[in-house]
């Protein structure tokens, strides 16, 4: 057991404080109010005031932002500038931000990686990375557990049509490549093991099937999940569920169910920034209080050994 | 056959004309002369200064440029402007300029990541992409095939150590995963076929490992190569002339055998840009002749059907 907290222990802590949303910020300008675009001198900073409106909003119901590089890269400089002012005000507020940019490289590429995400301008809590070249492309990152905190999330079961191409291709030693990659996760996991059991760097695993969910938590006890696919992407709670331990062990990212909240509102067709933030917060609600219904259902059903 | 012309056509024919160099501009600011440093307001500005001696130097020599935003990401907004200046002035020179980015997301984010890197600021001619999420995270990309000539390779089988972690697990139903992607890409290469019988999309195959390159380029015949490793990371013009057909079919990446070459010159500790461009260009020069006496002692072992 070590003192130093890393930003894994934060996190665990916040949901354990809050629940496990984590909202992104997949903040494409059409997404943002019309009336908001109009006052705004760029795409690019509707998206950041929009942005800012969502953090303060939804502060005490996220257990941390997730913010998806590519729809500020989309926007260009402006776009990246904007990317900047995102996650130093998240940090600034304090919450904590994942940098959802799934870089993966060679080693001396990946070190410049880690540089440009972990500190300067683009410095986030935790980052993605995509494991296809291999563990010598994670490494690099991993210096920054120890030296500030930092943490990461690993695609390894995602949560689109196309990972059956490839995650799921099954491997001749045994299982399928996602398990191949979750092995080599949870020997990673064990060298930077925080407070709670859980190692700083942990895997991306999508809620959009259910079959396996139970058996992989159980199988990867080290790993805390980055859990996409809720929402748009076709998941329930109860499927999140099955992917959390005792309500804790992983967030649960929803983008558009959040930011497009306010178009289902039939209060308002064109609302203000504040408005359209608070239904951003009242969905954000809504899906906590789901998943922590289904996480009581599915620790029940666990109990009393009923099917489900 | 089609009348268009894919940037695939114009990189066989540059490749045809110059040899098949592909000069990568991985800058890191300590491989710019120290007085060219000096010179400097800001890093960014010292690794712009150097990129553009590259580009007007190697302009004859290198078939295109590879960009790895990495290099950029590292130093945050000033770095990612002067990636835009650089990508924008290689194609202002005629050039062709392959963005190394690995992007790999869900449909609706690549659909955003495609946006960035084939319009706008960060407008290149090709990109490099991950396939780990599988085919749904390259569909997107593909739109711009038809729309404005862009191509793309993606990772198959790369030239670092840990590619032998998941690349190369062997699956059950007989082949490596690297074959798995390479199956799916040569189905992707059919449906955007240029000119020289090459798809807009190709892979990213690394010369360092030389057993399976003469197997890999008969089996893949539509597939151009993106071929990294040669130089600092071990790979030698035989193993490169392997990937080749005719001495077409593929580029050869090298960044920082190039890029650093100003280091071996014992003429100057400290040269000005220009010298340390010069040195640059004579490095291409010597790669390029050694990968065509490869590529001539290839074909003729293969004719005479001696082994080497």
């Amino acid at each position: 057991m070590h003192n130093k907290q890393y930003n894994i222990d934060k996190l665990y802590e916040a949901v354990a404080e809050k629940g496990p949303v984590c909202v992104g910020l997949d903040t494409a300008v059409e997404y943002v109010p019309v009336s908001a675009r109009r006052g705004a001198a760029r795409d690019a900073d509707a998206v950041f005031d929009y942005n800012r409106a969502l953090i303060e909003a939804c502060g005490d119901v996220a257990a941390c932002f997730k913010v998806q590089i590519a729809y500020y890269e989309e926007l260009g400089l402006a776009g990246l500038e904007v990317y900047a002012k995102t996650l130093k005000f998240i940090r600034e507020c304090g919450g904590l931000v994942i940098a959802d940019i799934k870089r993966g490289d060679i080693a001396d590429t990946a070190l410049r990686y880690a540089r440009a995400h972990f500190e300067g301008d683009f410095e986030a809590d935790f980052v993605t990375l995509s494991p296809y070249m291999g563990m010598d492309s994670i490494e690099p990152w991993l210096a920054y557990v120890e030296t500030k905190g930092k943490g990461a999330f690993v695609l390894m079961r995602t949560s689109n049509k196309g990972m059956r191409d490839f995650e799921y291709l099954r491997l001749q030693t045994g299982g399928q490549l996602y398990d191949a990659v979750g092995d080599k996760l949870a020997v990673l996991a064990e060298r930077c093991i925080g407070r709670y059991a859980y190692g700083a760097f942990g895997a991306v695993l999508g809620c959009t099937e259910r079959e396996e969910a139970a058996r992989i938590r159980e199988q990867r006890k080290n790993l805390f999940f980055l859990i996409p696919g809720y929402g748009a992407q076709g998941g329930a709670a109860a499927d999140a569920a099955l992917l959390l331990r005792n309500g804790n062990g992983g967030v649960v990212n929803a983008s558009r169910s959040i930011l497009k909240a306010w178009m289902n509102c039939a209060s308002s067709a064109d609302p203000g920034l504040e408005q359209a933030a608070s239904a951003a917060r009242d969905a954000a609600i809504k899906m906590r209080d789901a998943i922590r219904v289904a996480v009581t259902r599915t620790s029940e059903v666990a109990a009393t050994g009923t099917a489900q």
